[in-house]
């Protein structure tokens, strides 16, 4: 811990399997950083949360009065306090406002998540919105965002207000495919985990196409496995391909307009997005997620903390 | 077990996680039935296919030298013996000429399934073939057959060909993602499994609809129990709806000509198939399958065994 500058707030990334905590100065410069399993579900049976962030604050010698701002899981209705969605269109700057204070030893502000309701299909999101604040305070205030993963979001951002998201299943469909379904037997578990990149295309075009049907796609994975001997990694690549696909087809509303796609993964996820995407003839470029949710998080702490 | 006629065959149903077994005489009546969960996957690992077929045979005191007919995955390559497909378009009537024989006491016949390779995208189907077998043996030649389950195939049946044939994944992604994905925890494990009508029908209507996207849609079943308060068999009924309205749509090619389809299942299942094809502006009925595969195999002993 770098202690030549005085702590300012505590900025916790509190998710589903994962606790991250952050120490930060006035600046925004980290001070001290503690990561752990902690996740909502692996507190949440024993209310463990005020606990596991008093420990990891102790274990940085935070000062007792020293606030916390935290975004994510321990927001959810199964988390520590609720805190209820605000509705789009919503300005990202001011969640602060929306924020609850669970019963603590000293200051804690749980972010609100995000929801659409009345304009739009049913749609929510929590902890994707302070990532979100974090992609307007790194200067990209308006444009389409796509945050792939387990719930891949799509946001239309405009003048730091998200007017509009939508969510796709994609990740988690391809674990449960991938690793539980029939397609398992047709998919190896280990070996060669690189893309395939002439299947993914191709599936990516199949996707995009009149007439498409995932369910009825998904299936021809393991007809091919039994009907001919792809390469080891070709299977996976046409499961990633359909998925990504359908996902981007489905998301036709948000770049048909001609607006860069600005992509929020890792580097390999990153790459397979944006190959789907120029296929599907929108503009993408990736946009470095490392620090979103902490600037994010720390922009909170500043209307908070300074006003 | 009725003594007055002769036994003629044994037809045996084996499946992934059954065994059935019938002893007929030459005109097809029963003369003895069993049943257990000696399925592929139980008698796979030892290979107790001979073992388990004998002990059969002998509780319903068989003849030694009593012939058999074996449909279904039982002629896998994970199976007793492989029995390679027959490539479409293929005669149901000639199925039994494309029997392996595993090593046994007696003559056993296990029937191929079908694949399609060169006349559509790569499909398989093991077992369903000999259903389709029973219901051209019960008088239906040509139709659009529709066998929803795990692995929904329809099949397009020309005076007793099987011209092409599509599987949807939709009875295995009710199960995946019911139980396994985060929509479990919008959807009620147990209670209520009646069909919530007006949930069903909206969502057949949306995945009928230009663009629709399933993995989007499906999300918006958890945003749905988040952000209002469903009736207890809705959610369910959602997903049902969005499964089958998905498949249904990417089946067009097979009904859009205004050919009745003919559903192959459940009284309840056959019932939401038909409340959903109505919708999509098809005519559909249900055919009573209890007897399809019976039938089939029957049909092929006679061609085996009479000639």
């Amino acid at each position: 811990m770098n202690t030549q500058n005085a702590p300012f707030a505590a900025l916790v990334d509190w998710g589903t399997s994962n606790f991250r905590l952050w120490l930060v100065d006035a600046e925004g410069v980290i001070l001290g950083e503690r990561q752990s399993a902690d996740g909502m579900s692996a507190c949440a049976a024993d209310n463990r949360f005020a606990t596991v962030l008093e420990d990891n604050l102790q274990a940085l010698n935070a000062p007792d009065d020293l606030p916390v701002v935290i975004a994510g899981m321990a927001g959810a209705r199964a988390g520590w306090l609720e805190a209820p969605y605000v509705e789009t269109p919503t300005a990202l700057s001011g969640l602060h406002l929306h924020t609850v204070s669970p019963k603590a030893s000293r200051k804690v502000f749980i972010l609100p998540g995000v929801c659409q309701k009345d304009t739009g299909p049913f749609d929510v999101m929590r902890g994707e919105e302070t990532q979100l604040a974090g992609v307007v305070a790194g200067g990209i205030a308006s444009g389409i965002i796509c945050m792939p993963g387990t719930h891949c979001k799509w946001v239309d951002l405009d003048d730091g207000v998200v007017k509009r998201f939508r969510t796709a299943m994609t990740g988690e469909m391809f674990d449960l495919l991938s690793k539980q379904s029939i397609l398992r037997l047709s998919i190896p578990q280990d070996g060669d985990h690189s893309t395939h990149e002439a299947a993914f295309d191709a599936a990516v075009a199949e996707a995009l196409s009149d007439g498409f049907s995932l369910t009825t796609s998904l299936f021809s994975i393991r007809a091919g496995g039994l009907l001919s001997t792809p390469e080891p990694n070709e299977a996976a690549s046409r499961l990633s391909g359909l998925l990504i696909g359908a996902e981007i087809a489905g998301m036709r509303q948000f770049y048909a307009s001609g607006k860069t796609v600005h992509i929020v993964a890792s580097k390999s996820l990153s790459a397979l997005y944006i190959r789907a995407l120029t296929l599907a003839g929108a503009k993408a470029q990736s946009l470095d997620g490392s620090a979103l949710v902490r600037n994010g998080l720390f922009a909170a702490a500043q209307h908070l903390f300074v006003g």
